[in-house]
């Protein structure tokens, strides 16, 4: 048995759980609205628009999103059919698959990226001191690796 | 235009929205696959059980949820099919509706509960300090009104 959350856990807890599933939301809904892509897109787009030649084996690009298998294969799947992403096979080594940011891709990222900022500031940053975001940072640093 | 995020803006928000998505897929995952039921039919039935009589207006429940109205009539609807929760007229003025927690609803979140727990404390809640906690509650309450 875990011991029960103590008041002022049970408190934060629920704020944040419900605030943070509200903020999501509406994220997903105001990108989505703007630029028919989810968050999921956008970030899979963001990340590989980072890697060298815009590509990254399948394995490295879940890593980096916290995704399971499944999730990025499925993921994957999707984007290529929409030609935001292609998927090739590595290489060095011929076996493994890379996922390779589209020209097309690019293209909706810098298109998108400029209304995301808007609410990423209105509805999270904007909100928050620098100090509450340096803590915001480490803590959600130490919970990705847990 | 909004402004550019700042290099530690940009970090912090990655690494929050990433990791803040992962643990939601993963709070998800676990409690449908222990419980069956999703973290939005959890959230309406914790908030339901605290209410007076077990019972709340559709209106109160969505606004304590931040869910928007059609979001809170999807998701009523689908726990009423389950018989987790029933709707009934307001005894007051007879035209609102209500939300309430069925006897099925009550016994299937005390099933829930002590698993959930065990869930949010080894993805969340042991991770961080008191102070950190505090400063997480305190942002995300502000961040809800806004």
């Amino acid at each position: 048995m875990a011991d029960p959350l103590t008041d002022s856990e049970q408190l934060a807890w629920r704020t944040f759980i419900e605030s943070s599933w509200a903020l999501h939301t509406h994220l997903e809904d105001e990108l989505r609205a703007q630029t028919g892509l989810s968050m999921n897109d956008y970030h899979v787009m963001v990340v590989l628009s980072e890697a060298p030649d815009r590509r990254l084996r399948m394995g490295e690009l879940a890593k980096s999103l916290v995704f399971s298998p499944s999730r990025i294969t499925y993921q994957i799947s999707s984007m290529v059919k929409r030609g935001l992403v292609s998927k090739q096979p590595c290489p060095e080594d011929g076996r493994g698959q890379e996922a390779v940011l589209t020209d097309e891709g690019m293209a909706a990222l810098e298109a998108a990226a400029p209304l995301h900022l808007i609410t990423v500031r209105d509805s999270f940053i904007d909100h928050l001191d620098p100090d509450e975001l340096a803590v915001v940072h480490r803590v959600f640093a130490r919970i990705r690796k847990a």
